[in-house]
Formats: structure tokens, sequence, C-alpha cells
């Protein structure tokens, strides 16, 4: 009786203590959102990097200057230290815009808009003029073949798929032309290739991103044109099939560049030596602002860290920032911090990254490696009741290139999940810019993201 | 023993059925969302009611120019009959926007960014020149008293709460300052009234919107500036309590217009009398070109009739999409509507509208007069495991004004509730126009909103 009478005293004592740090969490969230929503300078941050420095490409001026930057606000904000760790990268330098001219008879020609996709070789400005063959895919090369394709330019269409409610699921079923045209459609003899911009909208804006020479293949120019021009092209082909294209551009690629990530810590004060790693990736593709693409992630990592300190909190383990090099062409910078922190025998527990853009935070995805990964996304799940008044969920998914190659270290890893529906509206074209970005969104991604490394930070992983 | 087998046997059957009918709803459901997405034309419709036709607030030209559109859409969508119901509505016309000017030392002036706000009196293009006096609320009116207010300019400026969640609630937290600031000022003598913008944002952009003048009050100018007019303000009188604002605008009030509600049904097949009401706002501010407010919720409305036509759905209950007269400043089309369908002994089971926005949508909100309340929000409720591949939610909360005067007739009301965090930016201004809405996140509502009434119609109320 008495033994019963203590474990319901106990049972008592516990779920008082449990929901009375329900309650103080609750009320710890609450000032987080209103910290990010009333006081943060992210907006500010990301204004300075996609408007006054801009484009950053890794290797460019630009990256060192946005590295000196944001590595100055890591240091205005009150950390234990901050330092940088040196990755090698390579300069992709679009010196000479690509130009692309479609001929139709009577020697008129119409210009197509078009952007050289990064890491792509250039013509030395000399036109390349050729008829065009269309494809939706890079197998149906291989049904074309050789007698169809040599000395043409390719010319790959395939749209992304409009009904796919999340539009990053279209982009993955899309973008294989955009990496790996140039490659496949050179072992048939092609000339040069042109790719549909990877977006559900139908506009005359070009979208670049990265295009990978496989090993050993003749390189071949590789071009993106806008929707418009790819609707206008294709039609242009079924009443005129050898109608002609000429194009030009000229770019450099420079090896054995120095980038940075840079990174800020604040120590735990109980588990120093369990890092919370959260970040985003500072290059970004020259031709716009890289406002979304990454500069969104980067101010909000750095916001995690301002929010904390305004609200004078102290972690138990060590919270630590970290602004990527070189996601867009080479992944140089996660590379080099999962290889540093095994060999410093380093223990991440999670890690979180944002990169898909500033826009209304709809959730979490979450991944690992390990064999408990089902029992702690379990543990992370339960937290989530405090999250439903902010209207973010969690579910199983990819978290971040830039994270990923510490997921065989062992920590569980969190993506932000962010509405797509605008995002390939701005990616990787001119338009990603500040005015692209809602403060308020912006700001709501801070929260989430801190509300989460909070959570961590309390219960562990 | 037998007894029991025919009992798990029908359960057996019963449960297979469902499983059935859950899985063919969720196939209908991407099939709806594939269509809204591939194959709307509600973005299409907006921009010309937006730009081509522009503001139409009720009684203006370009009102009657968004029935006659709108009639037209309807005719051309495969619905039984159009029709119009007529309602009686005032015309408040702006004919010289509000000119404000803040007069510092030296005589100098620096014009503040203002609008009038609606069914204000104007100055008769006369200048009203005066010291202001500052207030946070209405409630400071009585203890600043008339001998702190008589002859002066009451400037009400209390901001928009920036740390909560939905903005609609710090939305409605100021826009009693808006809506009653003139009517209570006068009563202590104020010769005019000036109040901060109802939005978040910091800009130079003002919002208009409904001012009213309670009976018998003396009714003095209403002028809305932006908040960054404001934030000017407030730190000039700081430095300077006795400067002086002039102002001066035109506008005159036309009583005894005509407005229409514009209605399109599908009789149903089974339950011609169950009418499920769908329905948005023709009417808009005359400033900007009414995308958001409420175009959006006008198409959106229509795009659920267009997507189930497209489907080729033959609904077993009537639906019926209505596009109401003159929310902003008067609500006739909304009375309207519920008083003539009292009047024929109409039943509506249900009625949906939409008013916050064409934004990524995040859930429905349940409304609902009588006791049976909670047992129908539950059935509903049930529905929602198949909204969660879409981030669609359901939670209590108000519906739509012009909506809501069918409540004490019965149906479940219902709200589209879209991401609120960009709605006031463009609430009311001169900015709200195409540009400002994003294609996907308008088709988006549309599909949420095509299967809720799908739902609705397979299974009643």
């Amino acid at each position: 009786m008495l033994k019963n009478l203590i474990l319901i005293f106990n049972l008592l004592i516990c779920s008082i203590f449990l929901s009375a740090q329900t309650e103080n969490d609750a009320f710890v969230l609450k000032k987080i959102y209103s910290t990010a929503l009333a006081e943060s300078n992210a907006y500010n941050w990301l204004y300075h990097l996609s408007e006054n420095i801009g484009g950053r490409i890794a290797g460019s001026p630009n990256g060192a200057k946005a590295e000196n930057y944001t590595q100055k606000i890591l240091d205005s904000l009150t950390m234990n230290h901050t330092f940088r760790q040196a990755c090698t990268t390579t300069f992709w330098n679009r010196k000479t815009e690509s130009k692309v001219h479609m001929w139709m008879q009577n020697n008129v020609s119409i210009e197509l808009a078009s952007t050289s996709l990064g890491n792509t070789v250039g013509t030395n400005n000399k036109l390349i003029r050729a008829e065009v063959i269309e494809v939706q895919s890079l197998d149906e090369l291989i049904i074309k073949g050789e007698e169809n394709i040599k000395g043409k330019i390719v010319f790959f269409n395939r749209p992304m798929d409009p009904t796919l409610i999340n539009s990053f699921h279209a982009y993955g079923g899309a973008v294989d032309q955009r990496a790996f045209g140039a490659s496949r459609a050179s072992k048939y003899g092609a000339v040069a290739v042109l790719v549909r911009s990877m977006t559900n909208k139908l506009d005359n804006v070009p979208h670049t991103g990265s295009s990978i020479y496989e090993e050993g293949v003749n390189k071949i120019p590789s071009i993106a044109i806008s929707t418009i021009a790819a609707n206008l092209l294709s039609e242009s082909l079924k009443n005129n099939p050898s109608l002609q294209i000429s194009l030009s551009n000229d770019n450099e690629t420079i090896e054995g560049k120095t980038n940075y990530n840079i990174i800020g810590e604040i120590k735990g004060s109980e588990f120093p030596d369990e890092i919370i790693v959260i970040g985003g990736h500072l290059d970004s593709w020259d031709i716009g602002g890289g406002a979304h693409d990454d500069g969104a992630g980067c101010v909000q990592s750095m916001a995690v860290i301002e929010i904390l300190n305004k609200m004078n909190y102290q972690p138990k383990r060590t919270i630590r920032c970290v602004l990527f090099a070189n996601e867009e062409n080479g992944l140089a910078g996660g590379t080099e911090y999962a290889r540093l922190s095994k060999l410093n025998g380093e223990k991440h527990i999670a890690g979180l990254e944002s990169d898909s853009g500033g826009f209304s935070p709809r959730g979490f995805s979450a991944d690992g490696a390990d064999t408990y990964f089902d029992q702690r996304f379990k543990k992370v799940s339960n937290w989530f009741t405090l999250m439903e008044a902010y209207g973010v969920t969690l579910s199983k998914g990819g978290s971040g290139a830039d994270i990923s190659p510490l997921k065989d270290q062992g920590p569980l890893l969190f993506g932000l999940k962010p509405d797509t529906n605008r995002y390939f509206d701005f990616h990787h074209t001119a338009d990603d810019h500040i005015e692209a970005v809602n403060k308020r969104e912006l700001n709501m991604g801070s929260a989430a993201m801190t509300a989460l490394v909070y959570l961590i930070d309390q219960y562990g992983i």
C-alpha cells in the first residue's frame, strides 16, 4: 500500500514536472517567435548580402566579400569564437553571357533568352550554328542515335511536372537534362545543348545551375533558355524542322582557388562536446543576388544565434553556425567540414540546414544513418505538439546538401521545409534578389529553426 | 455463433467498402489538384479582373464591368444557369486623393504618403491646418479629453503587433482606429484624423479601408498615412509637439446605386435542394486592382466549377458559386443573399468563402450556429486525413463576411485560410495587383476549395 502510494506520488510529481516543463517550453517558443518577428536583423543582413555584395560563386571576388561580411556579423554576435575552414574550389567565370538566336526563313533571327549553365565551356565568343534536334529525355538520345544527333544542337525540352504538389519533386524529375544533357549528347556527336529552364513558370527568365561533364567526354557548350523561348523553339521546329540555332558565349574555369566555411559557435555549458550544427551555403550563382538560394539560409542560421543571444539563452550543448562554401558547383565546403569533424573526433548530435528558400516554413524533414533513426525520430516527433501553433510539422526526408556528408558520423539531420510554390520562380535566376523575399516569412523560418535548436539543446537526441 | 459470423462478415464488407471509398476519394482529390495546377484559367481571369478592369468599389462603373465579365465566365462554364441578385449600394467616390503635409520649422513642409479612408467626407479640396495630438487607442481619447483634442488633428498610431503569428489577429487588434477613429475623435472636437496604415510592413504605401461614422456624429475627414510617414510624424512630434499638419481631399457619397450578386449553379442530381454555396466578393477598393482582396476569392470560386467541369463531375447536391457585391463598405450583397435564401425557403447545407488572399492554402476554418456544430465539425474533420498530403488542415473559427449572414439558417460555414504573412503587405493598397499573386499558390487554393466541396457533395453535412 505504501509502495503504491509512493509510486502514485512519484508519478504525480513527474507529471506535474513534465507539464511544467512543457509549459515552460511553450513559453520559450513564444518568446523565440516574438524575438524573431520583432527584433531580428536577418532581413537587413540579407539585403547587404544579396544587393550590396550580390552573386558570389565559389572562387569569385564576391565570394571573399561574403566571407568577410558574414564573419564580421558572427563576430558581432555574442559567440565564444568564430573561425574559418579553408577548402579548395574551382572558379567558374562567366566572361561573356550566352547569345542564342533562332534563324527563321529569309535569314531573319529571333534572340532566345538564355544563360550559360554553370561549369560549361564557352565557344570563345565564336558562333556555333547548326540544326536542332528536340528531345524529352536523356534516354531519347539512345533512340535518336548518332545518325540524328551528330553535328546538331540537342534541345532538352521536358518540362517540370506542374501537377506535383512539392515543386522540388518536379525539379528532381527534370534536372537530369541540365546536369547531364551536355555529357550524354556529346557522346552522339552533338555540338552544343540547349536546356529548357527548370521552372514551372512560363516567363522569359533563363535559369542557370550546375552542368556536369562526365569523365572523358568531349566538352560541348551547355546553355539554358527561358520557358517562353523553349516553347517558341519547340513550336518553330514543328513548322520548320531544319531551322538553325546560332550560339556563342565565353567562360573560363580557374582551378586552385581557396574559399572558407565561416563558422561561429557558442560552447555548451553542460555538454560542450555535443555539437548541434546549423547552416546554409554562402556561395550563390553569379547572375542573381542569391537572396533565396541561399542567402536566406545563411542569415536564418545566424539569426538562430542572434535570437538566442537576445533572449540571454545559455545553451547546454555547443551550437555551431556554419556558412558553407561552394554548394552550387562542388560541395567542397560541406565535404571539408565533415572530413575535419571526423579527423578531430567531433561528436555532432544534430545538423539543421536551410536551403529551400526564405519562404513561409511548413516543417522540417529528418534524416539519419544509424539504426536508432526511428527511435530518435519518434522522440523528436513528440516535441512537435509544441510547434502546432506555428504550423510547423516533422516528416522523414532529406536534410541539406552541405550537412549530408556528416550523415555517417551519426547525427540526426534536419532540413527546413518552407512552402515550395514560389521557389522555382527565382531559383538560379537574375530575379533572385531581396524583393523576392518577404521579411515576415524569412523571420518565421529563423524562428522555427531556433525553436528546434532550443528543443534539441534541452533534451538531446 | 452464426449471428457473430454475420456481424463480422458485415463489418468486413463495410470496411472493404470504406477503404475502397477512401481510395477513390484520394484518387479524385489527386485529379482535382492536377486539374487545378495544370489546366485552370483562374490566373488569367484574375489578370483581367485586376488589370484590365481594376479597382471596383460598389456603385462604380468598374463594379458593373466586373459583374458583366464574371457572369460571362460563369456562362461559359457548364452551369445549369447563371443569374444575378440586385442590391442597393452607396457609391463612395474618391474624387481627389488626399494630400497631407507636415510643417516643420521655417515653414518647410514634408508630404506624408496618404490615402483617404473609405466612406470619409472630404474637405472639398480646402486646406485644414492644425496641430496634432498622437494617441495609441480610442480609449486614450477619453483620457486626453476635449481640452487636449478640440481643434486638433488626432493621429492614431498604434501599430499592428508584429509578434502575432496570424497577421489577421494583428489586424483585428489595430483596425478599430481606422473604423471608429474619426467618429470618436469628432466627439472631442477634433477637426480630422490621421491613422497609421494597417500593415506590419515598414514602407511608404498607405492602406485605405472602411471608416464608419456612428449615428449623429459630426463627420470629419479620416485619412491613412503610410507606416514610414507615421513613424516620421511620431518622431517629429517628440521634437516639436506643436508642429502642424495640413490636409485636403475631396470625396462624394452617392446613394441608391444598384449592384448585383453574380451567381451560377449546377443542380444536384440526387439532392438538388441541398445547396453548397462557394464565393468571394467582387467589389474591391478603388486604389488597387483588388487582386488578392478579393479577386482571388472570386476566381477561385469560379475555378471550383471549372475544375469539376473539366473532370466531368456531376454533383449530387446543388453547387452555387456566388460573387458577392459590396463587402468592403456595406455588405449589401451578403445580406441580400441571406434574405432571399430565407424568403425562398432554400436549404444551405454548407458555405465556403475565400477572402483572405490568394496565398498558399494552409487550411479551412469552420463555423456554424446550431447545436449540432461539434458533431458536424467532427464528421468533416475525419475527411481531413485525405488532405494531409496537400498540407491543408481544419480548425474552428470564422468563415467569411459575405456568407456569415447565412449562419442562422443552419449551414456549416467554412473560410479558406491561406498563409497570412504577406496579406497585409498588399491589403487595400495600390500594390494589390496581379504581380502580388503567385499562380501556383492561387491554383492550390482553388484545388483545396474544390476538394472540400467534393467531399461535402459526396457525404453531406
